[in-house]
């Protein structure tokens, strides 16, 4: 099939720098030393791709991903890095699966008790390194390790991520606040104990060397935010839009709000500037000497990929002019 | 089933509140007046609820919109509100399914072209009315209706919505401006004839008495940005979230960038102040005297309701405490 003969909106990942990311990041981070993050893909073949690559833990976000994982055959070594009230999917899970492993996040003395009561069997202590969202105080977390130990889960080590700092686009600053939030997160490890140091992204693969294994997922496909950064991957991602109305001084696609993930902004488009989204439409001011006409195909770049992937029921790897493979966006919804 | 036993993140819609908006609306714009638009919520068992209300007209904004409604039997009058550079799915539809009756918006002679070749029969011309979007000049609709009809197309009036006066708070300049829109459209519909004047939407359902149907969808469920206008319509939508994490100052629920539409900004939580979203969280701060501990459920309540509900597989229709349906929101993709 040929990229033009697809309908649009469609997502398209361009097989070879596609290739060339999961390669970059395999030489820098090889084997166990990168957990790939599937909530920035969602896609069971992009993850066998990664495992094929060597890497054959993961980081989830919900409990459906790591369902979508284990039923491919991927589940191994799941850890679902977030905390969970009802556990007993994952209890139901790992009890159905034997070659499926989960090892679940927790914080506080409820969450422990949760994982418990749902059959959990490991977890990790997830520890606050500054970002205000999850993770206990790092001074909790020996108590809270000694806890989960008494409920008789077993304690697998630390995660603590650095959402705050792996989008900072001064890399000197990245680098020495990596260090304040590492700095803590060995801290709680030293009380913690176990064989993981969980945390990272995209932002700081090459700059977070105090944990031993990084959570990065944005790196296969990529964004606009993440490349204003200094960093070696390529785009990846795009939407494929088909021009359906042009006026004197813009233009109309047919990729909306319904296909991009709009926090970070509005999308890119080549040889354009975007005025606004509407929810099944883009309105832009082409360059001058870039003139579109009705029919034209144009690819938008989202500006964070996560919430754009998670609007699309498949992605289209293309190789040139063709699509050499179609992927379902197979771990959507919770 | 009861609220309390969904999984999260869920999208809640408050029947009694629906029931009251649906009401409401028809006693406005009976019958024909309101050709609901589905682009909204996505779900055919609540077109159906407004099909039964009198409302047998629908306006789509996709083709899968039209193919899902014809198939669900309320297909007997579509309107696909956007231009197609392909139209050959509509053709089709049109071919195959005798009940089914699609009018799509041409604004261009390429666009009339390709609704003649793709099979269509029922075309309304699109006019521009102030929003930088599709849509001809107005003094160009009479010419491209005499070509429609050169192509062998039946040509049933005009569309022009005025989107970028629907938002208006000041509800004295929402109506000037609706005046000055729909001198346009009237304008142009002297030219181009046909029974349709379709415009409007859920902030002009009351004021915009120039067309003869109006595009109204939001009104149904609701978000924060219609709710800020003097519109008698009632919140009935929200996502059920669970409170994951509690630290000093803040705490986290699992309903994040992936369950809520963002172009808006951030969704607003009652008793609380939102403080940001990632991928599947929502950290906020708790107002005083209102804490929140593990395990409590949360109302997020969306500041847009098209691209939230767009994310989601299913909408529960919520009686007090209980869950009276779960309706698959059915009209997602393309």
């Amino acid at each position: 099939m040929k990229i033009k003969e697809l309908q649009t909106p469609a997502l398209l990942v361009d097989g070879a720098a596609l290739e060339y990311n999961l390669a970059t990041m395999s030489e820098a981070l090889p084997g166990p030393r990168l957990r790939p993050h599937v909530k920035a893909h969602k896609c069971t073949e992009l993850a066998r791709r990664q495992a094929e690559g060597g890497h054959t833990g993961f980081t989830c976000a919900t409990i459906r991903e790591c369902e979508g994982m284990a039923a491919a055959g991927l589940g191994s070594d799941l850890m679902l890095a977030n905390e969970v009230v009802d556990a007993r999917r994952i209890g139901a899970l790992i009890a159905m699966n034997k070659a499926a492993r989960v090892t679940l996040a927790v914080d506080s003395d409820a969450s422990i008790e949760a994982a418990a009561a749902g059959g959990v069997r490991d977890v990790v202590i997830d520890v606050n390194v500054g970002l205000p969202r999850c993770g206990c105080a790092p001074e909790d977390a020996g108590r809270l390790a000694d806890l989960a130990r008494a409920r008789g889960l077993n304690v697998r080590g630390v995660m603590g991520y650095e959402g705050h700092v792996v989008g900072v686009e001064d890399r000197a600053v990245r680098e020495s606040s990596t260090a304040d939030c590492m700095k803590l997160l060995l801290s709680a490890h030293a009380d913690v104990g176990g064989e993981l140091i969980s945390a990272g992204g995209t932002g700081t693969y090459d700059i977070n060397t105090w944990a031993n294994e990084i959570q990065a997922g944005s790196y296969a496909l990529m964004d606009t935010a993440y490349g204003h950064l200094d960093l070696p991957f390529r785009q990846a991602l795009t939407v494929l839009a088909t021009v359906i109305s042009v006026a004197p001084g813009y233009a109309v696609a047919d990729c909306g709000l319904k296909a991009l993930g709009m926090d970070h902004g509005n999308p890119t488009i080549p040889d354009a500037t975007v005025f606004f989204c509407s929810d099944e439409h883009v309105t832009f001011i082409p360059d001058e000497g870039a003139p579109v006409k009705f029919g034209d195909r144009i690819r938008v770049v989202p500006a964070h990929v996560d919430p754009t992937v998670a609007y699309h029921e498949r992605m289209h790897i293309t190789d040139g002019d063709g699509v050499a493979e179609t992927w379902p966006v197979d771990l959507r919804g919770w």
